[in-house]
């Protein structure tokens, strides 16, 4: 077995990781650290873990492991990263800390950089758009939720130069466990029970991030709604000449039909026509969709993924697998549900 | 008193009028009808309503009134009309049958129109852009939910020629009150809990009525989320010179001022700083707000309205008060909750 | 015009007063209090009151008015007392600190009582069971809502004499308004969406509050659910003697046919059969019914309301009205929604 | 590999069999017959199951397998056994139809039964009290989710003696996911969101369930809340003579300590203290627990599942599982979700 560790575990995303590697065939998860919870067992703060013959430790004694995943608050891994390469030999990284590739965009989107050496030595996560530079990666960025679920709308318009001169509006929806676990007054359930909240109007930093890796400037705006897990990212492109729905069907076809975790949702009849996240919820599935506007020479892209899966700890895992040379697949077969409501 | 019936009176939208009639110093509800539930008493589908001592009647049989609200399903006030304006010297239709001014409109968005000789007569409810022709107005046709918040959102900014060359992007989120009583699969609790899920993705019937009432082309998508009343439209606009967010406070106060339901949220502190439907969930009032995303070039206008009350039964009868001579605000002055959830 | 004010407003209750009080016709709001939103206004805290020209001062300094109401966390009140009577002829505490009626059962179910001389003069707010003892009361305590819905329910079958030798079970479901503002990880949305929580499992101090003012020992178990608003009772009653239908109809309409807030809902055809939250949710009413289980010799009685009006601030201005000779219903007479979700 | 045939496969607990034996080691789904979708993939119906390549057939034309599992409404299965018989060596039935042991039982509860010749026969699936007798079992009745979640609640109490004379009370909370696809206006999301809606308040046929297999009458009374899965069951029992906590833990884990699906929740620090649906939304797990009361010498019993998994699908698998001879817990390991809303 690989041994793992989970670094700031007692989070959602560290659980959701630890969920995942708990029945992945190749990992040995040998330590669960949390400083607030330290000593605690990992069921305590995971209630669906409590199956689970593990205790938080405290991160201040990391043990020596082959992957260390760190599911720390922004700024912690920038800090830390010496530590955690010195404790394993690859480091998957879910905070934003090295997702982006320079120095100056840090300086314009967050507080700056502690470590921009290692910015071009990080891969970033997302294997639809970074697949062999993940293998025999050292350093993973696991990518944000609403910058996966949008630039794997996206990336097929892109590759097929269907994105025309005007800016694309991305239009994202977001569950609530986004936020992470604690959250002040407007996480409690009485504020965000029923919200249609823009709570980044402007200025989301996954905007650079999906600058960054897609190679394209979107307008961002992100409104939480009522679902606890999930990412829905409408994305309204403008192209310069006509392209029809079986131009965009070939174009889907070409970039994912070899993709494990990409389905392809555009109409059809039933419930279920459209990319939606209660279609994806709890696996690591991203669905992709697009539809024709022909009296706007518009083409509406959509992205649908389970925030916490798909959009953190299972692309984490799915980077690591690639990274370690285990079946890409491996741990993250999980099937989603239905019905389903939030989840 | 002025009398008044409404027809169609079992629905959502038919309960919604009789409850705001219910409270209103002006109006004596005479007649409620419905075929399906003749005879029983409107607080069996209504509970809200279970204090009236009001049973519906059969439709076959109106009963002569001031004012006939008609909260029918679009396609019935069109054939019904002659019967509907024999009963009443007003009457103010909720579908979407006298929305749209032109034949052409219909057959193009509709199954065309069985009366488009009224079409020119019949007056939009939307007091905020249609205020004067509303006084002594005969015949009235409430807006759409969609239109109504995206309209109000987008007026000062069409007002002030900030409108680019681009079309807008408006992408809405609604409540399941709007799919009416009833309802398929799609509409079930379990199918429809925690979705977002995209019902109209492009060619919305809104964005005809918007087109019509606004003089603007916008490029709709709209999505439903989980919640019960409102209606939540998030304008992506591009205008061709920079605006400053003071130019934004001057034109949306200009245009908004002395309207007595319309509230600008622009920012600021607190949980609130956009408009959202909850922040007026049970109220006539609109938020309306916006920011500037100089990055972007761009302006995001937010509307946020009770779809139920602003987007239909409110808003009809704010009309009807201009019609009668009333004043504006009678029977709408109810203040909305906090907190409250979907609601 | 009654003046009043209202103490730690910015709490979802003090909210909720402001909101009645706004829209009351003999009351006259001069001052609402919050340490932590001095300055600011009233619609930071609450946005249904974006209109309200008013805005949060400190309550050290409290002003002279004819009514305060106290919104205050548990143990404030009985601290403050004496400057809250200086301040005003009445006083309305919405926390549990003048609710019950000895020292003893403070100590029992609280920390003890700071003031148990002014026990005995406090009054229980709720009307129904405690009408003509709040005329020209000077101290009134308005009740818990989980209590309240209880004792709504349960009245008759006491009064009648049909509750038997058995511990009534009563098993409560509430929204996550109860919690008030702010709350810890347990009220955020991720960990409080979906749940069917046991929160006070045994020992609930509305408990005391009900066996006090009913005279009756319930064995009381409470749930968080997902809704925002809204307390369910449902109440197991074992009568030693058979009981019919036909008898608990006499019994619930001799106790509240002439009560302006109470409705009996038992049975009968459609979606609404029994009281639910959903039914009274953003009114003053409270829906109490019964069905009979010959099987089991069971009555199930059940109360609903919604927790921030007829279960706080609804109950505590109905208690005011009757104090100052108001007419009894005076701004509380808001028609509930249908639909509506949590609300 | 074992092979399997879901009738009724279109419906929700059809689509959850199809998941579970998706990913189960043993069985090989080769039909999933419906009516209503006939050819129709089944991804159209369950969006989860989209990468499956298997299409729904005609039931009229069974294939022969070694199990059928039949998920058809309650009534189809005792008209249609000798076809289901005939195609398959064991036939494991998930509605009511062979639950109960006798036909008075039917002729009381339900509309009669057509077969009463094969109850005798027939053997209940929950493992946790019918292990040994589902062991080369032909005929199998999957439980009802509340009557599970009650037994599995209450059987230690019943075996240590714990249950008094009176009657326990059983209040139980179930999401929308039961009443199946489909669903008339109670079941719509305008309706059925934020609801705590008493929907079977005495006569519930699992009482007959419960007494039937746990040999205990309890008064049962069943509310809709808003979930999409999930079923809580809360139990007050009232045992003749003191019982200690201390007691219960002995009389809970010498029933459970060997059962893989069952976990015991009682008391504790932190969010998760006593059994709920969220924290097994999406697994086989049932979590029981209880506490004591000593103040009305009462016991609260709770029992806490997913209704589509234990409550349904899963326990039928489990159920197969034993009866084929395979590992107990094939194909039911899934790993439950956190944070999860509904789900």
């Amino acid at each position: 077995m690989t041994t793992a560790s989970v670094v700031g575990a007692s989070g959602f995303t560290g659980g959701e990781l630890l969920r995942i590697l708990d029945g992945h065939p190749e990992f040995d998860v040998v330590q669960a650290t949390s400083r607030s919870s330290a000593n605690k067992t990992v069921g305590h703060a995971h209630p669906n873990l409590r199956h689970l013959d593990l205790r938080f430790s405290d991160p201040a004694e990391l043990e020596s492991v082959d992957v260390l995943f760190a599911a720390t608050p922004h700024g912690v891994s920038m800090d830390q990263i010496d530590r955690f390469r010195e404790a394993a030999d690859r480091v998957v990284d879910l905070s934003a800390d090295f997702r982006l590739d320079t120095e100056a965009e840090y300086d314009e989107w967050y507080d700056g950089h502690a470590r921009p050496d290692l910015l071009a030595e990080s891969e970033y996560a997302l294997p639809e758009i970074n697949r062999e530079n993940l293998r025999d990666a050292t350093l993973i960025a696991s990518g944000g939720c609403n910058a996966t679920a949008t630039i794997l709308a996206l990336k097929p318009l892109v590759d097929a130069g269907y994105v025309g001169d005007r800016t694309p509006v991305v239009d994202v929806k977001v569950g609530s466990s986004e936020g992470g676990a604690g959250g002040g007054a407007a996480s409690s359930h009485a504020e965000r029970s029923g919200v249609v909240r823009p709570y980044a109007a402007t200025g989301h930093r996954h905007e650079a991030e999906i600058e960054g890796h897609l190679g394209l400037s979107v307008a961002f705006t992100a409104h939480a709604v009522d679902m606890t897990r999930g990412a829905a990212a409408t994305c309204h492109v403008f192209p310069d000449d006509r392209v029809t729905t079986g131009d965009l069907w070939t174009a889907y076809r070409g970039v994912y039909d070899d993709e494990p975790f990409v389905r392809l949702v555009a109409g059809g009849s039933g419930v279920y026509r459209y990319p939606e996240p209660k279609a994806v919820a709890g696996s690591n599935y991203a669905e992709v969709g697009f539809v024709v506007d022909p009296g706007n020479a518009r083409i509406v892209a959509f992205g649908a993924i389970d925030n916490m899966v798909k959009g953190s700890a299972g692309q984490a895992v799915h980077a690591a697998n690639l990274a370690c040379g285990f079946v890409e697949t491996a741990g993250l077969e999980q099937t989603g549900y239905h019905p389903v409501g939030a989840p």
